[in-house]
């Protein structure tokens, strides 16, 4: 730990703030940086904006990915002030940042009632298992566009 | 499986293909049903708007958000033509439909080279044995945050 990812989780922890202290959403906040400088920022907009997918992590690399141009964090670290929840989580896979620094985790975040432990429960049971239910059907209907996707020859991979 | 859950399927498989067809990103369509009709849509668009996290469900989650004017998905139904990936079954938990359908499967996926697998394992891994770094730093300086959030008065919560 290096006074600049402390200088930058306390940005984290003060974005956190800012967001529930003017309504924004849960007290949550995130930046990203790169080159050793923050590229963008985010607190948890999910109230005030209708948005289940707001959370300050998403908020941040939305706003990082639309700044550099690309779909990927490379080389890019990320410092929340919570541990990511699995969306967050998956969102943090697909940008690919190098490394994510996180102030509470996800028993904090389940104490003040946030439902990330819950979610994290849900995705280790079998489908039938879950509180919601999953269903699967058409599979071979959707396989056929996903054999095309794979012969596919102008096409971007992420 | 109804005659509607196969019709609404077959609508967001035919957005997989449309977003495909149109380079909006990978193949994978959803839509939201609401009362019997589709109150939302989208297909995947992380490489064409350079949105890491514009996966197709996530975009119609969004969609149906707004248009209904809340941050929850009360009896609603997803559909979806690829099983969804952490990150999209993170957004259906804080979205809380009543159920989801699915066509394609994360095996599926992964035959096309899409990460969902290995980001379904990395999920179930230790902090310390994941492929990107994570790290705790500063908790009781966000755990400040969290106490705050606890004690406040005039607060949503999701």
């Amino acid at each position: 730990m290096t006074e600049k990812d402390i200088q930058f989780m306390k940005r984290a922890i003060k974005l956190a703030q800012e967001g529930m202290n003017s309504n924004a959403g849960g007290p949550f906040g995130a930046v990203v940086v790169k080159d050793g400088e923050i590229i963008a920022e985010g607190f948890n907009r999910v109230t005030s904006t209708n948005d289940p997918t707001a959370h300050a992590e998403v908020v941040a690399i939305r706003r990082a990915c639309e700044k550099l141009g690309t779909f990927q964090l490379d080389d890019c670290i990320v410092y929340t002030s919570c541990e990511p929840c699995p969306m967050c989580l998956g969102a943090i896979y697909w940008a690919r940042p190098k490394a994510v620094f996180y102030a509470c985790d996800k028993v904090d975040a389940a104490k003040i009632d946030f439902d990330d432990q819950f979610i994290y429960e849900e995705l280790d049971k079998k489908m039938g298992e879950r509180t919601i239910k999953f269903t699967q059907i058409l599979q071979k209907d959707a396989q056929v566009v996903f054999n095309e996707w794979d012969s596919k020859v102008n096409k971007t991979e992420y």
